[in-house]
């Protein structure tokens, strides 16, 4: 039967039971050989040398994502994927011997549709024959520190999913090899594990950390991921690679290094084939001798190599045939062209135990002075315009399912969500959302997401018009961050749409930037809603550069259904001057039904911050300082600050004012205490009512720099809470880890730089606790930060450095654009949350959920259709708090996938981490499920034919293997930090 | 009938008629369509652009070549010629309209032998199919101004054979392709025309030359290219590339290159396909204003590139695809891959008249004070050791012959003359004899040649073991000019064997270094020589640093069979000082029977040259000045002096001394007077007993450089001839050209180096004439030289540069070696003639030819054996002086290369000008001629089926076509300036 018919088979099959069952690509020959079986056979006796050709392609850097693929600006550096992937796969074909893996999908995607059926039948045998593997196979290799999880699964979902789709089974990487990135999540380490992973190879580590595993003989290692998933689950063998990325010295065989070619025609000069054997040999053993098993491994390849792999492949067979043909005088060495799947499988088949790992590898130094802690905060523009992109996209998938086609295709055009999906994949790259891309790198990024958000906003137009019934024109303000939107700025009646891409009901402030002086808003049943004009800030007057010139902000609540909208009508009332709310003075105090907070009223700083609920109380100040970077002109070290690397040139930042300039706006739906500390420093201490969080709004830059320093700013809180030195950072968003301040779990550390080896990153929240209090803080996108003193917690949030920091971005971090010539100007928000600590997650999860996926606002000008639907749910139901929807997307014509997640860690909440059962079924009010079945994490495979490698850890414990069962297909139960995936057959109802 | 078969038929053919024909090659498929046939059809009415790809490269430069074809030591220059071949081929196959030229046999070779058999049947196809066709086709591509004729025609045709005999009739190259010496000699061209190329092609004019060509639509030209051979014998039709032989600007694809690719996917950013074609269309509307036709040539491709083919070929396969995609819309421009070849036949057809040219392209200047002229003497004495070894190697090639099958394998081992070929060929490279590679590089090529002599040392001795009947061991002394030879100094009995490559006897002096005081000699017949013993000068004695220790030579005449030996015994007769014959005071004359010389008593200079015969005589003042090498520190050029170029800083040289103290030694066999300029200059004057030659051994170095400046050393000759500003040039060692001062044929020169812009080639020599006195120099090796002045001759010996001269060698010229870490000592001979201008050739022809082939010396040591033959002639009878036997070399086992030559110029003299016929069947003494061919110049193809293109010149002259028939093909007549190639089968007696 051929493919075509069993897939048209399971498709009835589904419809029938309930449950899916198709190939997820296109079916596998069965003569082939890939996977496991397609390895090179190896010698028990000797020692293998396992020989994996490979290049290591960023998703861009110092160039564009397009001039990599295609090898434009070779003047900045010589890179082009094209041709990298024409000339492995020619030199594959001349030697069935020869091996190559692949990694960056964003890379072979673009290449791949420009190939001939005749060549893409090439590659399909090729891969099939597992002579041409792919490893990792998201879209990019992400950044470990700025990424947040569902950004990354996402981007690891659309490159798995290409590949399963382009060559079935055999198309499948089962590992991960994240070579590159900077420092090593946890929470990347337990995807990679429920993303079905057999191992985990990577190439940074701290110096420190490597040299005692060596010595240890814990360069291969078992990694725990979660605390709260059970065992294997988050189990990850994770391997440490022997020289980064790279060949080992001497043995680089690329168009752009320098070492011999083997010379083996005797009637030429140089014969030198003996004397590259006994120095790979040298090499080989010695490496040996800091590896557990009578295998190695050595990556053959580096930066966009084999662009003209017949450099490698040639010299690499010829090392292959005059090493291994010392066998025949006793030599215990084989050397085989092998891939890191090959290399895991005979580290498998080794049985032995291997050492145990909880905590993550962060903060990563090259060297004493050299600490990788910069990139956290680095490009904080371009950190938040990724994280609000990523709610943009939730909202755009959300809606092309909930619509259905009628998205896509609709009154105002033709609607896609791929530009935008491809544009946050592409993001998520380590030299990406990092910061650490040259600066017309990082415009590219930003114009993508853009460019995506552009398609996306006829989607959700199209969307909303068919589930409002009115195709009423839809505006959108993404600059309402600087009170900057035409629309509302002009009309005397608009609408403004609320829609909610959470599983729950949010309540949220509206600031709208208005011209008049009394408006009028009612909400979706025609009630009034509580809503008050307040001046806009001088601080904001000034970052909009004449983009807008609104005088006052026009406030309100409104309450948003689960993955639906409500509609909120506005009416001029008055036009003229700001009701005179202004209180030009430092204020005593402001306060909600839930927080109250002081300010000294000699400095105007905050002095304190009560929960009012649960009656505690901190002593806080907070305050803004900066670090003068390291320029490398220094005795220690010529290490400068830069993109990567965080040094500050002394370890007492500079306090940038005593004391704050202070406004206060007081108003019944918001309060606020607006505080200056310089002309470039300025902040908003705002309370909303009905509000858990108290919101620091932030606006730093342009940085100066007519002193010649080079500035790191940090906010710092300094509190009553005794934190004994530590303070917890989540990873990658989700579980959160312990920190202790010149302290690594694993390793007794030599601490040389007591500010920037203490920073970790801090994707969504950090916080501080002693027995009695825990001071949480949410960020708007990733940050770093550490906690130097006791009861202290500091954020960098801002960085203008003059210095390259060595390590090939050749660009000093100082951003300037065409609005901002003198600087950036950097806003964003931190959510503070004073709770207990045995529930302080009850809140904290809440806040950074709703700031990861934040309401979108659409506005519709002039009178509402009568016939207008005002209020929509996605949803039949809300979720509970527990469940976060994470995923809700199209994954073809009849098929939806979903996850839903736990988001408490098993150990945060009495009440919250507890199992939650959901009914797929009784989910969507648009569709009905007619079938389901669970995947792994990356949707790649069905999860019941997910089989992972066993590894055994070197403990003595005895695993308990729980197993859980479901009561139905339909109703699933969530544990602690579990994710599930499905894929949905639906039809709209 | 197979191929084997017909070549055997032919050979019994041969045997009967005395004609050899059979194929040169293998048999070409008769389906194939290589040659013109295989070029792609062009557009009558458009605009063709043919796209040439292809590569260069040096045999040697920054890299040896040996280092050039592994691409080792890429940290110098990224440049692997192994890869280029590999690539290419691959790139050809994928894309039948794709073209490819190769030029350097020597690395092709070298790649070719590593092949698999398929490979080899895969290339041969492409070329069979004209996708890959050879150009030019050398061993190497000559320099064309410090080469000697003779080399050139030994690696012409070593390369064209391996071709010919690889590929047959398609692998015949049919354009010649010299895209990058560093300007151009009509003897090149005269030789190249009658190889059987239909077009030549170059790069490298002088500027001014160039545009004064562009305007006039004279870039594309006839030229006749000797003064003697009948039109169109030596016509070529030559073409000056557009861009040197790179690609127009923007359009290089290369991986060494930074040009944006052709980025043709809209789906990405940067779609530049309109901008690309727009820019292609404006420089090829450029290009063809300049040029005659509606057919232009692009060369795509440049130094060693096309090592990853794919770059190029992917965007020229696009380039040709978008422009002529405009076809469509009226645009008549037509692109398309094409070869020089393609290109030529196209010119050929447009059946036009083309411009005249007579002279030369010499001096090259890139620009206005950037004279190439500085390489005529670069490195003097890898020069010298060039000339030499070609000496050596005819030598080593006619013993072959003579000597048979027991020359290369005898009592010495086995011997071969391949290496050595080989090793010459490889010195004609246009970055080798030249002097202008990096030293290593330099060092590399002197050491082949050595290799090469080492191995034809075996087959010397071997072959005069056979023909002497004496297998007494034979020693070589390679260090006769500095008076070093180990066995001389020692030995109390030995003897000299002298081996004469000339077909005509010749006398000669022989000097050996001895410790004795008195010795006896006697010749072959036993009878008694005239010799004197003369103290070894402190010049030599200063120049040996260490390597011989002898105090005396002894010095005695020999004369020696045409093409065979004469063997003198030597015996000491006595111990102690040498003979009081110094006499250190300045000299007032030296005389023997032709010439007399006299010297200034006051300054110990020459003063006067008298020719006692013709009983005319000049006043001749000589001596030695440097030029102050610039060091680009100037105002109106920043050129400094270096390996290519000279530019002096004052068109005024420093004078050494203005004295020399002179030492005088006068016996019976030569007269010498010794003269002592400088510590690191001095002279012998010298004249042998007999000789028509005055001897100048100049001995210069080290060049001292503590003052900080360069210096390029000439000896100037002044004399009382009046020559208006003219002297005259040898043209690779063969015909003469007129020089005027501050003046070209073609153009009106604008003069802004003085000097530099009026140096000149010197091969072999150079005259200065009046109606009355023609003073000729001959020299030992290429120099270069001119005549700024009245009845003045300057010659440049050597150069010390302290400064790089930016084209590209990175390295001053500023030679030292372990035995000269000060500096390199140069010791070199010129000899004078003074005759009446309309005879004067027939002496300069026959001392320059003496010059370029002399006599080998052999030793034995002791007794010689009874039986020894001690005199041998391998001709049967003397060659009449205008015949020169330029080549006697073995072809393969029965087949044996002559090539014969008249070696007058049609006018030079009234006796020697005239037809000379020689008879084949009757020249050798050792083997019967039983068959005999007549081939083209170069030997890849029988005479009688050359055909050429014919060009019409833009002249009014009809043509006399002069067609000479010999008087049977075993009577030859050779007329001025002929070289005729014969291919032999001969059978040893």
């Amino acid at each position: 039967m051929a493919a075509e018919a069993l897939r048209l088979a399971a498709a009835v099959l589904l419809l029938l039971c309930g449950t899916l069952s198709f190939p997820l690509g296109p079916e596998t020959n069965p003569a082939t050989t890939c996977g496991y079986e397609s390895c090179h056979a190896t010698k028990a006796n000797m020692l293998n040398v396992h020989l994996v050709p490979h290049t290591h392609d960023d998703v861009g850097w110092l160039k564009t994502v397009d001039q990599y693929y295609y090898g434009d600006r070779n003047d900045i550096q010589h890179a082009g994927v094209q041709y990298i992937l024409d000339s492995v796969v020619d030199q594959l074909l001349k030697n069935p011997d020869r091996r190559f893996i692949y990694v960056e999908t964003a890379f072979f995607y673009r290449w791949w549709k420009r190939q001939s059926p005749s060549m893409q039948q090439t590659v399909r045998q090729l891969v099939d024959e597992g002579r041409l593997e792919f490893v990792n196979g998201g879209w990019c290799m992400s950044d470990e520190a700025t990424t947040h999880y569902s950004a990354v699964i996402d981007q690891m979902t659309m490159g798995l999913r290409f590949l399963n789709e382009t060559f079935g089974a055999c198309g499948r990487p089962r590992v991960a090899w994240h070579i590159d990135p900077f420092g090593h999540a946890r929470e990347h380490a337990s995807m990679f594990a429920q993303m079905g992973y057999d191992g985990f190879f990577f190439g940074r580590l701290d110096y420190q950390d490597r040299t005692h595993r060596m010595v240890q003989l814990e360069q291969e290692l078992l990694w725990r991921a979660s605390d709260s998933l059970p065992p294997p689950t988050a189990d990850l063998f994770t391997g440490i690679l022997p020289n980064g990325y790279n060949p080992p010295e001497g043995f680089c065989w690329d168009q752009s290094c320098d070492d011999p070619p083997i010379r083996d025609d005797p009637d030429l000069e140089d014969y030198n084939v003996n004397d590259v054997v006994s120095r790979f040999l040298g090499i080989a053993k010695a490496q040996a001798t800091v590896y557990k098993t009578n295998h190695i491994i050595m990556t053959m390849g580096s930066d966009f190599q084999y662009e003209n792999a017949n450099l490698w492949y040639k010299n690499l067979d010829k090392l292959i045939l005059y090493v291994n043909a010392l066998q025949a005088n006793g030599s215990k060495v084989n050397v085989l062209y092998s891939t890191p799947s090959c290399y895991l499988q005979e580290l498998h088949r080794a049985n032995l135990t291997w050492a145990l790992k909880t905590d993550d590898f962060f903060p990563y130094a090259d060297s004493d002075h050299d600490f990788w802690t910069g990139y956290f905060t680095s490009r904080p523009a371009l950190k938040r315009y990724e994280r609000i992109s990523n709610s943009n996209l939730q909202t755009c998938n959300q809606l092309e399912v909930l619509a259905g086609p009628a998205s896509r295709t609709g009154p105002f055009g033709e609607g896609e969500s791929q530009t935008m999906k491809k544009a946050m994949a592409v993001a998520q790259h380590h030299d990406a959302v990092s910061g650490t891309e040259k600066q017309h790198v990082a415009n590219d990024y930003a114009r993508r997401l853009a460019n995506g958000w552009q398609r996306c906003q006829v989607l959700v137009s199209n969307s909303l018009a068919a589930l409002s019934a009115s195709s009423a024109k839809r505006i959108y303000c993404d600059n309402l961050n600087i009170s900057v939107c035409p629309l509302t700025e002009s009309s005397r009646k608009f609408a403004v749409t609320v829609y909610n891409p959470l599983a729950r009901p949010v309540s949220w402030a509206v600031r709208l930037p208005v011209n008049g002086s009394a408006y009028a808003v009612s909400d979706a049943k025609g009630a009034a809603v509580d809503c008050q004009v307040v001046p806009v800030s001088a601080a904001t007057r000034g970052v909009r550069r004449n983009r807008g010139f609104a005088v006052n902000e026009l406030v309100f609540q409104v309450q948003a259904p689960p993955l639906g909208y409500s509609t909120y009508s506005v009416s001029l009332l008055q036009n003229g001057p700001p009701p005179a709310s202004m209180k030009p003075r430092h204020p005593a105090a402001i306060q909600n039904e839930y927080l109250r907070v002081t300010f000294d009223p000699d400095t105007g700083l905050l002095s304190s911050l009560a929960n009012l609920e649960t009656k505690q109380s901190i002593k806080l100040t907070q305050n803004f300082y900066w670090y003068n970077a390291s320029d490398g002109n220094n005795t220690e070290s010529n290490q400068p600050s830069g993109a990567y690397i965080f040094r500050p040139n002394s370890s007492t930042p500079f306090i940038i004012s005593q004391t704050a300039k202070t406004e206060t706006v007081q108003t019944s739906v918001v309060q606020e205490v607006r505080q200056w500390f310089s002309p470039w420093v300025s902040q908003v201490v705002r309370l909303y009512a009905g509000s858990r969080a108290l919101e620091l709004e932030w606006t730093v830059g342009p940085l100066p720099i007519d002193d010649s320093l080079g500035k790191e700013v940090i906010t710092r809180l300094d509190t009553s809470i005794q934190t004994a030195e530590v303070f917890y950072t989540d990873s990658n968003g989700r579980e959160v880890l312990r920190r202790k301040k010149d302290f690594r779990p694993t390793w007794t550390l030599k601490q040389s730089e007591p500010i920037a080896g203490n920073y970790y990153p801090i994707n969504s929240r950090a916080f501080i606790k002693d027995d009695a209090d825990q001071l949480t803080v949410v960020t708007d996108r990733s940050q770093g930060g550490g906690s130097i003193h006791n009861g202290s917690l500091e954020i960098m949030l801002h960085r203008r450095l003059l210095y390259d920091d060595v390590r090939g971005v050749a660009e000093p971090l100082n951003e300037t654009s065409h609005i901002f010539p003198d600087g950036l100007v950097v806003r964003g928000r931190l959510l503070l949350s004073l709770e207990r600590p045995p529930v302080a997650a009850d809140t904290h999860r809440l806040i950074a959920q709703e700031m990861v996926l934040q309401p979108l606002l659409t506005f519709t000008d002039g009178d509402l259709n009568p016939n207008t639907r005002l209020e929509f749910s996605g949803l039949q139901a809300a979720l509970p708090p527990a469940v976060h929807l994470l995923t809700l997307t199209q994954w073809d014509q009849d098929l939806v996938l979903l996850r839903l997640e736990h988001q408490f860690q098993s150990w945060e909440s009495k009440v919250s981490s507890q199992p939650v059962t959901v009914s797929l079924q009784k989910l969507f009010s648009t569709m009905e499920v007619v079938g389901v079945s669970e995947m792994n994490l990356s949707a790649n495979q069905w999860k019941d034919e997910m089989r992972r490698f066993a590894w055994a850890p070197q403990t003595d414990e005895t695993p308990v293997l729980k197993t859980f069962q479901d009561i139905s297909p339909w109703e699933v139960t969530l544990r602690p930090m579990e994710i599930r995936t499905f894929l949905l057959r639906v039809v709209l109802r």
